[in-house]
């Protein structure tokens, strides 16, 4: 070993800049000014402007005082003040809490506290649910009254700066700063826990760079891609991908509203081909009426996350020209850190082994070291057999630094040195991670277990079901029965649970066959996640 | 600002690993054991055996008492072992000194020495010289016999254990381990000075990590690139391909001796896709014979180095199947760190304006955090109008450590904060740099200054003339004159210097106008430069 590699090799200002995706956006507007960074409705924005408008963004909060570590909280759908905010705000070396506003204001109120906000940016739909979270909180943070988002009342938040003039305030040459440490907080996202109160992770700027980089990986991207904001962009920060169109210079599609309808005129008048979606949503795409269609002639490439695509689905959706990539992540992760890495050959299988393999969850990352299935009593990876279920865990550099204020639950989270996913899975002899229904989501009737997730498979495959979701039902005979909840299609709404059934039977073993069908929409989380709990619920009280 | 954001959220093993490029070996393993990381004639090596083998070296060496900061050198072509050297080595945690194979002795002795080398791989083909430069130096290095590359007899190297004799010594189930800290060095790199001791460039696995993505987003690339290696891995390690490749699970096409035959032969029988050159090998694959050309169907990228791609060579690249990149950077940055980043827009412009675009160095990596033009006196930028000189200035991840025992030279060329290159430019209004002559390659007749480059261009659209490099050469009456080293297309032997006079004054101001012509071959580096020091003694001496 020689010393010499040791000597006189330090880090200085020209070999060493901590890792932001701040960058991304500093080079964005270098080398694609005049590109298009946001659209919305008529409103064209290029890199140019976007740098310069968060830059005013960033100068305006430090003249009210708000710097380091300081917390900007936001209330708002996916604006453009919203993307701006993500750069905007931690450019003061300030962290963003982008919150769920389809929460209520207790729950706000109680965010905007344990987050300690210093500024609050809400857009007009969000200012009704604003409003009543600062009567309920304790905070006074600058409120920042943003005239963007759908349709609301701006003028029922008390005292407040508008956003331009709040832009107007600060310096578009506002200096580019990088935080004085790449470990230092960028973000705070609470996660929607079903009890007690949500947990406050908080991430950094070294990892919210890398899996901006990530997704470029994961998702083959080239430059320029015109993705559509489907996803809320208060979920995990829009998965880091308001970080990888900087560093793509791609143009970013605002979509207050998720409705079939927007998503095809994005597609067919902005040349949308990039998107992030629940399943649900891909059910909406699909089942979407004759006048809500529009053709297009390009792929559009959707990642989806929350659960697997069905076989069904994914056949409607390659006919319908969209490609299907499946990932999978939790906020704590900064979203998706696991993708079903698609191997070449596997196009060559037909579509109902395609669909097999594309439900699986798959490997990690390309920037998370790893991401596995272990028996959480012994640390110890489970047999690589598809069957031994055992815990997800993963560990690596987009990771969270932890939940804020509670070392308890972040010590419990990283215990024995991986973070504790919480979901069940098995390893597949190929590498590929599979996740098996939480023990809640598990249907045990007569001693025998149900998996929801294959009844629901098997129901996707009735031409009439647009959506499916299976609970159990408490049974005094048999301890549980599946209870399946379905949206039909439009124009298929004569069909019967009997229908239902007849089909089910056909295609599952007998003690799987729902013996309860209930129609109606779904309840769903602001990410279009199927809000199972309120469906057991509803089952109880059949 | 709250404090919270700084307890309770530390650095654990869960959420915090050291960048390092080696994680992409070991994740190409699960994601794509069988799919092949290599190929060499005859022999395919998928995934899992390169990793497995890389574990193997990494043992064996670490058996041998090799570990953390020690010198591991490599005398070796583009072969399998170089390719598993980039991984084996840094997995001990030693430093890989790939040296040029077409140094002389002494200077190889020199690198030995200085490096502190403690074990070295040699193939046949290096045999000779490595043995004679261990006979000049001092250090006594474990040395390796690698049975691979071209000809030349292993015999000639004084005691030493066969490479594959070696890896049987090694467990292919190694503990993989990443490097204690990321600004470890991972590769030392000798810059081949015309003048004075060649300096060693230390890099680190940070760097090593960030540029293997930096790649990805420079050139588009996708999944499963089929890489054909006609740059030297021995140069500032393949520009961190060898890294790039794992993380994307594409192929390494092996090609010891880079000829225009075996170039269309990988392309043709293997699918290559992508490779890396200079310009003076895009005249060979041009240029060649019709025994050698080969017909294929899918577009080759090629990203190119070291001299822009004139006109009619861009053009005639197009027209076979070749799309160009055209990329700048030095051993100091991994390589390039520079990049003509293509706006969509410019495809709409003819082919004088296309090639005049892309004949710009163009806009850092997007993992590079700065390069721009700068005076050196003041360190303050120079006006953005494309015709102020000043010097290449770098700064950012992607640079390296410094120069090994060297911290005068290190200081020096960090200055400032910058990467200071020696190369000068200008910086154009859109925000891209372009490179001019240094000033020796600037000349000066009769008082006025001729860039050789200008001269160059216009000469390449002679159409016999297949590579061109002008020189000044000394002139009792001008100073200097510009002197013309020409190689002529096959089959245009019959072109005159009269011929080139003749059209160099249709297409360039008289004083500008070769006043010598000498046809024949140009010297090159092993990396293709063209060696104009020599021409210019060459020059001297007519």
């Amino acid at each position: 070993m020689s010393a010499a590699y040791e000597t006189g090799l330090d880090k200085t200002p020209a070999n060493f800049v901590p890792l932001s995706p701040l960058s991304f956006l500093r080079r964005a507007a270098r080398v694609w000014p005049g590109r298009t960074a946001l659209i919305d409705g008529d409103r064209r924005q290029s890199w140019a402007e976007t740098y310069a408008r968060c830059r005013r963004l960033a100068s305006a909060l430090e003249r009210r005082g708000i710097g380091r570590n300081d917390t900007v909280a936001v209330l708002a759908p996916n604006v453009p003040a919203m993307y701006e905010a993500h750069f905007g705000v931690p450019l003061t070396g300030a962290v963003l809490n982008a919150i769920n506003t389809r929460l209520d204001a207790a729950t706000v109120a109680f965010i905007l506290d344990h987050g300690e906000a210093d500024a609050l940016l809400v857009t007009r739909d969000c200012a009704a649910l604003a409003a009543e979270a600062l009567k309920r909180c304790e905070r006074r943070p600058l409120v920042v009254a943003v005239d963007e988002g759908a349709e609301g009342d701006l003028a029922v938040l008390p005292a407040s700066i508008g956003y331009e003039a709040f832009l107007d305030e600060g310096d578009p040459a506002h200096p580019f700063r990088l935080p004085a440490d790449e470990w230092d907080a960028i973000a705070l996202s609470y996660t929607s826990g079903t009890t007690g109160n949500p947990k406050g992770v908080v991430t950094h700027h070294r990892g919210a760079y890398l899996n901006a980089l990530g997704n470029v990986l994961a998702w083959d991207l080239g430059h320029h891609p015109v993705y559509l904001w489907t996803l809320p962009m208060f979920h995990c920060n829009g998965w880091c991908f308001p970080w990888t169109l900087a560093a793509l210079g791609g143009t970013s599609v605002c979509l207050p509203k998720v409705e079939a309808g927007a998503i095809y005129d994005a597609i067919a008048d902005h040349g949308a081909d990039h998107f992030c979606a629940a399943p649900t949503v891909l059910g909406m795409v699909l089942g979407a009426g004759p006048a809500e269609k529009r053709p297009f002639g390009h792929t559009v490439r959707v990642m989806t996350a929350a659960a697997p695509p069905p076989a069904s689905v994914l056949a409607a959706m390659e006919d319908a020209g969209f490609q299907v990539t499946h990932v999978y992540g939790l906020t704590e992760v900064y979203g998706p850190d696991v993708v079903c890495a698609w191997q070449p050959e596997w196009n060559d299988e037909p579509l109902a082994e395609r669909a097999r393999l594309k439900a699986r969850q798959g490997v990690p990352y390309a920037v998370q070291e790893d991401a596995t299935v272990l028996d959480p009593q012994t640390m110890r990876p489970v047999p690589a057999d598809g069957e031994t279920l055992g815990e997800v865990m993963m560990r690596g550099n987009i990771t969270m630094k932890g939940y804020l204020k509670n070392e308890a639950a972040t010590r419990e989270a990283f215990a024995g040195g991986w973070f504790h996913t919480g979901d069940l899975g098995v390893m597949h002899p190929d590498g590929y991670i599979q996740l098996r229904d939480r023990s809640k989501d598990i249907i045990i009737s007569g001693g025998e277990n149900i998996s929801s997730i294959e009844v629901e498979d098997a129901l996707y495959g009735h031409p009439a079901v647009q959506e499916v979701a299976v609970v159990a039902r408490p049974d005094d005979k048999w301890g549980e029965t599946p209870c399946a909840f379905i949206t039909l299609k439009p124009g298929r709404e004569d069909t019967t649970a009997e229908d239902i059934v007849a089909f089910a039977r056909e295609n599952l073993a007998r003690f799987k066959v729902p013996r309860t069908v209930v129609f109606g929409p779904l309840p769903k989380t602001s990410t279009g996640k199927v809000q199972k709990f309120q469906l057991r619920e509803r089952a109880r009280a059949l």
